[in-house]
């Protein structure tokens, strides 16, 4: 009883609360809507710099882009966090095609992307005869088959998953072990079925990882209409022999940086909240979606907080981390130097899902505090967001959760046309509407005020 | 007490409903996402047939089509339900050019498009002045200069409207009465700025409505980008001179069809529930968001129904409606029909908001009922779909609930990119994604499952 009248007593207190939290997003959301910079800022990073891969020319051009861009957002200070980062090339232009089907010749090209981390063939390229498998299952059951052979992997994705990062994470192992598993029976090249399931034939790169006990072979992606026909004319028949050409390689790592900027708090405590995106991006498009978008919506939110006033209570660091594609050092960094200096970590966000349309937000926190946080789903449902869900932050800040137990949350926009482009060609500008982009940094924006405000 | 045991008693009943409707959604979702054939129907419909304004051959072309469609998919009979249909014609191709700044001659083209329903300018076109406003007050306020002159209204979407819908409904009735308004003062011509904050200078067409008692005068949509350059023209200059060359005329109404295909209900007495989208589109474009994606879905719902073996209670009407875009004969076609032959229409579903990755349904019937569907939520929500809201139908259903009470829903896809291509010349397939698509028709079909068996 005593708990109910005290409940009771706070209700007004709790509207109250309610009623300056709802107005102080829609200050924001206006700002934003109204004033947002994001779009701009990634027409410039996307059209100006472009594919901006870890150890590249443009990846310098990113960081100082990026830090200007912080200071223009108001930042109190901006941080060049160094960091070595791995200089994948790719190196030359990759090409397969088909050769021979059944001794006769043909000459039929198939759009390959070479995946990031791997080996090229040398200049004279490998010339064998592919062997179509659609499952690891079947490699194991053929591993007698392999020796000496190009393995085509063509494993699809499967329609009926309603995330399609559901079909992703089934897949993407085709992808990133692939070379190796087959590399073990004798394979000397890899061609595996683009991860996507669009209509187009660009094929998807991404990277992947040898395992050091068997020997590095190179591995492609194979568009996804030339997949289907090299599916069937391995099914109809006993030899086709492919080229490959493919040329990428290792230089030394290479001075990368985390660009920092910093919104200080008021606290007497210093306590930090982390939002980011990463800076870098594959070399073969704009890297728009994937993750300009996040980067041009974390300097949003720091643009915005600023300009509406607020005075957050805990620091503030808005984060465009450095080799997210092909290597992760930079959110490894991020996370040591964290633990070196014994800074605490509440809370970090990573945008790293495309600038679509927002939907939701998922968490690594306990369930209690999950559950504890879900009205403030009333206070997002105006702007997109209508679910806080269990799991989910992003590749960069987990090391802080794995280092710090820092509690971790990813924006979840609507994820039906991410994997259409992901690290395609298509991956560019005008892939990005300007409204779906900003409502997902006006999201975000609440979410770190809400966290700040309130605690995790 | 007796209450609350019945209840208790009622409770498994209800869940294992529940499963079972949730198992049966799953099989139609499986069914759409791995075998549907809107996408494929869309593609030729945009590609093949294309624009298809009522009157045009085109319209046509597509009625047979939709016919053909309705019949592969399933449907136990297929209807074409005449009705007399205007025939407006572009005539030519809309030009218009400022010529002179301050009696200097200059020639600076504008990208527009005469709205549907106006009339031309004649062969030699109109040349005047322009007198740039922003809203039907300054009109208003400044009726005494506008004489022999050409409005044109500057009236900007309001960017922090969260749903860009409010800012069609806040700012369409420049283009919808905007001629008139101004031929009352004296108007030669009008120029309204385009229903769209995009990026790009399409011209956005659509209908408008002459008031009979004032002068007809030609009226036509401008790009934005040269709606800014007119307006800071106009602002910094006393005197601007158009020119504009339109050719719209109407040539005598003609014949055309709703295209209905049914699945023939089991029970005893006979009550409909419909389905539709509107098969007519502007002839600028291909009519794809607007409404080739609503015609596919409707024809994939009958499909997929037809594919699991599903038997419905009521009769399922799938309606391509005839002429929404500028004169809605087919909608109130199939209600006047429906009265005369005294049928029962419990319930009309629209789609006509775009192929967008679905939302929501918003529904107009009353209070009490939409609060008791609310538990279908959960059995969407798997899908896109999390609010059943208050208020929504479709522009051709809507005679339905006006003459005979028939409750109304309508799909409520993300509305964020709709009006950057509403009515424009990039309203093509290729703005349209497979999965988004597919899953309108998922939460469509499952709705159209849920009032079929549980009633509304």
């Amino acid at each position: 009883m005593k708990a109910l009248l005290l409940s009771l007593c706070l209700l007004p207190m709790v509207l109250l609360a309610q009623k300056e939290d709802s107005a102080f997003i829609r200050k924001i959301a206006s700002e934003i809507l109204k004033n947002g910079t994001a779009y701009n800022n990634l027409r410039h990073l996307t059209k100006n710099i472009g594919g901006r891969l870890a150890g590249s020319p443009q990846m310098t051009k990113a960081e100082n882009w990026g830090a200007d861009a912080m200071r223009t957002a108001g930042a109190d200070n901006v941080i060049m966090q160094a960091c070595m980062v791995p200089h994948w090339v790719r190196g030359g232009t990759d090409k397969a095609s088909v050769v021979t089907i059944n001794s006769k010749k043909t000459n039929r090209p198939l759009d390959v992307l070479a995946l990031g981390n791997t080996v090229g063939t040398g200049s004279k390229g490998v010339t064998t005869q592919v062997l179509a498998i659609s499952s690891f299952e079947e490699l194991e059951k053929r591993k007698d088959e392999v020796k000496g052979k190009i393995i085509f992997y063509n494993a699809a994705f499967n329609p009926t998953n309603i995330n399609p990062s559901t079909s992703y994470g089934e897949m993407g192992v085709y992808r990133t072990r692939g070379a190796s598993r087959a590399a073990k029976y004798g394979a000397v090249g890899t061609i595996v079925r683009s991860m996507t399931e669009g209509e187009n034939n660009h094929p998807h790169t991404g990277s992947q990882t040898y395992n050091d006990s068997f020997p590095k072979i190179p591995a492609l992606a194979v568009g996804l209409r030339d997949a289907d026909y090299l599916w069937k004319i391995c099914r109809e028949n006993q030899n086709v022999q492919l080229t490959i050409n493919t040329y990428g390689s290792f230089l030394p790592d290479t001075l990368g940086h985390n660009v920092i900027g910093e919104l200080k708090g008021a606290g007497p405590e210093v306590k930090y909240i982390t939002v980011g995106g990463h800076l870098d991006s594959w070399d073969v498009n704009e890297g728009a979606h994937d993750d300009g978008t996040g980067v041009v919506q974390t300097i949003e939110v720091l643009r915005a907080l600023k300009a509406v006033g607020y005075q957050p209570k805990h620091t503030l660091r808005f984060v465009l981390f450095a080799n997210e594609e092909n290597g992760l050092r930079g959110g490894n960094k991020y996370a040591e130097e964290a633990k070196v200096k014994n800074e605490n970590h509440v809370f970090a966000l990573e945008t790293d899902g495309g600038g679509f349309t927002p939907r939701g937000f998922g968490f690594t926190i306990d369930a209690a505090k999950l559950q504890s946080i879900q009205p403030w789903v009333q206070l997002l449902k105006p702007y997109g967001v209508y679910q806080l869900a269990s799991g989910g932050g992003g590749a960069d800040i987990g090391p802080l959760n794995k280092g710090l137990g820092t509690a971790l949350a990813g924006l979840q926009p609507d994820p039906q046309r991410y994997f259409d482009l992901h690290h395609a060609r298509n991956d560019v500008f005008e892939q990005v509407n300007k409204r779906e982009l900003l409502l997902g940094a006006v999201n975000m924006a609440a979410l770190i005020y809400l966290v700040d405000k309130y605690g995790l």
